[in-house]
């Protein structure tokens, strides 16, 4: 994904910025600028891949440093990162931008630099001498400027000018290969961009991937897709926004082109819709419980959305309240204040209620999983959220969307995630059971290490079965591509797309491995009674590890080839070895 | 301690065993067999030293290998650890044991194997030839016997011989050191083993070390001690139980020695002491609540117990219940089953009521912290942890405890631990109060990434000012030994005694380094009334880092020198620079 994103913005000669480079993903103690835990081989094997394919493969123009340490190494100062790996190995040519407003912060918090006093805390050119020579080339601004003290640096012979020539080479060559001393001014002018921007297919295109990305959670007795002619009560503090996230245009979430849950229902509905709010997201106030208990009991179904939620940057740095968002880090994954509650009150008035989670992150309530007639979890949407929202739930569009994070149970189950390395896992789960009765295991004594939903899981209205998986080779060397394929076959009378992912494992290795990793996957439309043929392409270069020397290799021997419909519903598998 | 315990237990040639090598301490997904996240860096900072202490200062004479990987190098064949930094760089001599009944098991689940079928899964061939060059040089027999190759191998030229007589070398030198060619039977004889094992010495010392170990974390209106001719109410399901972990001899914990709570509380007190049991550790029952409520309410004062508790390794792993001990895993830290609600129930009666947590981790209540009138903190007891706890509760000794652990919140804000890295650490805390209203922070939103409790964390009976913290000097090179004072007095009208604890704090370092360590301590008594002047010596050697280049090096630059209380509780500081 982020291979196209990338090609896409820069065929016009606009730059994209990957970042945050690298090893930022698992900072601990809830904190986002904290410290990561690793070591070279899982920065090799875990966090790198993605950024080379969309650095190098994709050809990107900058990248942006972290604001991490991995395994205490500051990112603002980690040559071996920065020059040895991005520059030597990779031969990345172009930038690589530091964000001043972060780093040299993190100089002090990190006890890199001699900090002063309040007033004046950073010692700027501590922070120059630090980044400069080790990769960073750019500053972006954030209220100082470091930088401003190259020209003095080098007077003093501090700083070696070739290393400034370096940075501004670097700068440079992307300016130049985007065409800007050629065309300084590629914008469009005011009258295009008033018919670029917001155009009717735009919208469009924006419903459909509104609708795609939905994953349908739990669907009992068929209960979605509703009838378009059903009275439904639309329930909960996140029934009428849009949550559209923190990295967003300030006030866009009031923008009067959302969609929110509520208006795409009552715009696709042909029967009644009412409203009901039951409650506050931020608040355990349960005097509005009533008025939305009434609501569902007046109609044939309710629809309860609640979740998790986020503001723009200036709101979520004025410090009002969010559940998610930059710096905004969280010690349980349950539903805050009454929503939960709220969830509870409308399932218990007996009819059929269908539960959204409108989140940034997942929901842990296994409850609410277990009773629900219908469990939908949509991530933050844009502006056609709501619209994409009634596709699925009018059965418009069958959901397709599958999970790429796994859902804990709990927040004390995690770390939970499907390429968990090779080790002596033992499940021997315990569970506090309905009626309060503690069923005792051990891995955990009342909880289980399995993810609620694992990677990859999505259901559809209609269901597939999967045959007669097959690989174009069973013996390969490193350089081949393999064609894993398998038929799909759609047994129900409705339409349906299914993603097939192939995931592969390495059965035997000279390091610990991740148990298994997706390779490839394909979304396709099955027909209601039809059956087609799919086909996903496999590199088998891309099956290596970084072996005891630290040197990529992909080992001789056996690899299964698992076809599925998630990470644990494996339908088929063959068996590779390589040679 | 452990460099002491190695010293004590050779210092009569028996041999101890370091374990587990290296890096163990803390897999992912709740499982204690499971790979581990890290860097050579933390390797280094964080695992090794202690390890080098009890290994190679105090001489022991033998290592046993871990069971997981470490950045996915499994310690069963961790060259660069056994061969490189253990023997290379620090010159161990003496052989390490490898446990059979682990490491064949973990040789196929980490898939470094090939394994076969169910009746022979291990390819125990390829344990042996992983293992032995690696530096594992004994199995410990675990019902698996993979160096019976041995023979074979060397005969079809897979394994040198050098390698098998390396192995031998190194437990023969062990041997040889431990005198058993000179005297091979250094066991008492039966009758001396009589006189030898338990005696009232040890009895008595077994109750001061209980006495000495035990935390008090609350304390209002000086509560306790507790009056001896005061009618108390014990209360709770690990009240009338020896507690005494998973590590211990078959059926120990009910050796008639043990002495439980109750038992210790009955015979120091000079009151009615009565017992209700109130429910059980493993069940959400309350139908024992009334007998406990009424038990409290025609009592003085009621002292509740409870906590997490484990079983003798056949009990555990029979699969009787348990919340703590040899791969017992939790997801949650709070209170199991109705223990929170009965302790609740009792406070509720409006009694004066003591809640002691008997448990082999830390317990995260802070409702119970809030609302008790005093908390005391027993890690799992001896068979004198009764009497030990009835000399702190009635104040035959005065608590002086200090936590080696934090203690957290909840589940959902781990880790925490005192150690951590410098980072840009914000806490904007919020909670959830009292009357359920919702107090919005970001770190974290709902809670707080400080500790409940923090490391180093204990109260007394007496207290204690700090004053004149000086330092022998402030200036000094990387050889030296610097010695921290301060005077400490205690103006209360009771004795007690005080831990006193030394922290230094690197202000400027080259790589991220924990914010601050723990680098020396000392108990200290303190009559009533009196000032005692402590002297703590701090070795500048152990002030390094391991830098960009994994070099150990002794900075130059300032450190903060702080004498406190706790991790938290710093009283005073100087600071040292190092030139």
């Amino acid at each position: 994904m982020a291979y196209n994103y990338v090609k896409g913005v820069q065929s016009l000669n606009v730059s994209a910025t990957v970042k945050h480079f690298a090893g930022f993903s698992a900072p601990e103690q809830g904190l986002n600028t904290g410290p990561v835990h690793g070591g070279e081989r899982e920065l090799r094997t875990t966090w790198l891949p993605s950024f080379k394919r969309a650095i190098m493969d994709a050809g990107a123009w900058n990248i942006m440093g972290a604001y991490h340490s991995y395994d205490g190494i500051p990112s603002i100062s980690d040559g071996h990162l920065q020059e040895t790996i991005l520059r030597e190995e990779w031969g990345y040519k172009y930038w690589l931008t530091s964000d001043a407003g972060a780093t040299d912060r993190l100089c002090c918090a990190f006890k890199l630099c001699r900090c002063k006093t309040q007033d004046a805390p950073i010692d700027s050119e501590a922070v120059t001498l630090m980044a400069l020579p080790n990769g960073n080339d750019v500053e972006m601004g954030g209220g100082s400027y470091n930088y401003a003290n190259i020209p003095q640096l080098v007077e003093q012979g501090k700083l070696d000018i070739k290393v400034v020539d370096r940075a501004v080479s670097r700068q440079l060559r992307a300016k130049f290969e985007m065409g800007l001393f050629e065309n300084p001014y590629p914008g469009l002018s005011m009258n295009a961009s008033q018919s670029s921007i917001h155009p009717d297919e735009h919208v469009r295109l924006a419903r459909t991937l509104e609708a795609e990305s939905i994953v349908l959670l739990e669907n009992k007795n068929a209960t979605l897709p509703l009838s378009k002619s059903a009275s439904i009560a639309v329930i909960g503090p996140m029934g009428n926004i849009t949550n559209l996230g923190d990295y967003v245009v300030y006030r866009s979430q009031y923008n009067p082109a959302n969609v929110s849950p509520l208006q795409g229902i009552t715009s696709t509905s042909e029967g009644k819709v009412t409203f009901a709010q039951g409650c506050e997201r931020w608040s355990n106030d349960k005097s509005g419980f009533p008025a939305a208990v009434a609501a569902a009991q007046a109609a044939d179904v309710a629809v309860v959305v609640v979740g998790t939620w986020s503001r723009d940057q200036n709101e979520l740095w004025q410090g009002l309240n969010a559940t998610t968002g930059e710096h905004v880090d969280v010690a349980s994954l349950s539903l805050v204040g009454a929503m939960g509650e709220l969830v509870q009150a409308i399932i218990e008035t007996g009819k059929p209620t269908v539960v959204v989670y409108s989140s940034g992150k997942p929901v842990t309530e296994p409850w609410i999983s277990k009773n629900a007639a219908a469990l939908v979890q949509q991530f933050y949407p844009g502006e056609q959220g709501g619209n994409g929202l009634a596709d699925v739930l009018f059965g418009d569009v069958a959901p397709s969307g599958k999970l790429s994070v796994s859902f804990p149970y709990d927040v004390g189950t995690l770390p939970v995630y499907y390429d968990y390395l090779n080790s002596g896992r033992p499940t021997d789960a315990g569970a506090i059971l309905a009626d309060g009765t503690l069923s005792f295991g051990h891995q955990y004594v009342l909880n289980s290490p399995q993810p609620l939903y694992e990677f990859g899981y999505g259901l559809s209205y209609a269901n597939f079965t999967y045959s007669n998986v097959t690989l174009s080779k069973t013996t390969a060397s490193a350089s081949d591509t393999i064609t894993a394929m398998v038929s799909v076959t759609n047994p129900s009378p409705v339409d349906g797309k299914e993603v097939v992912q192939v995931y592969v494992q390495d059965v035997y290795a000279s390091v610990v491995v991740p148990n298994m990793e997706l390779k490839g996957f394909k979304k396709v439309m099955v027909k209601a009674g039809e059956t087609v043929q799919v086909s996903i392409d496999l590199d088998v270069s891309k099956w290596g590890l970084w072996d005891s020397k630290m040197q990529y290799v992909v080992e001789k021997g056996d690899f299964v080839v698992h076809v599925g419909a998630s990470s644990k519903d494996l339908r088929g598998n063959g068996t590779v070895t390589v040679a």
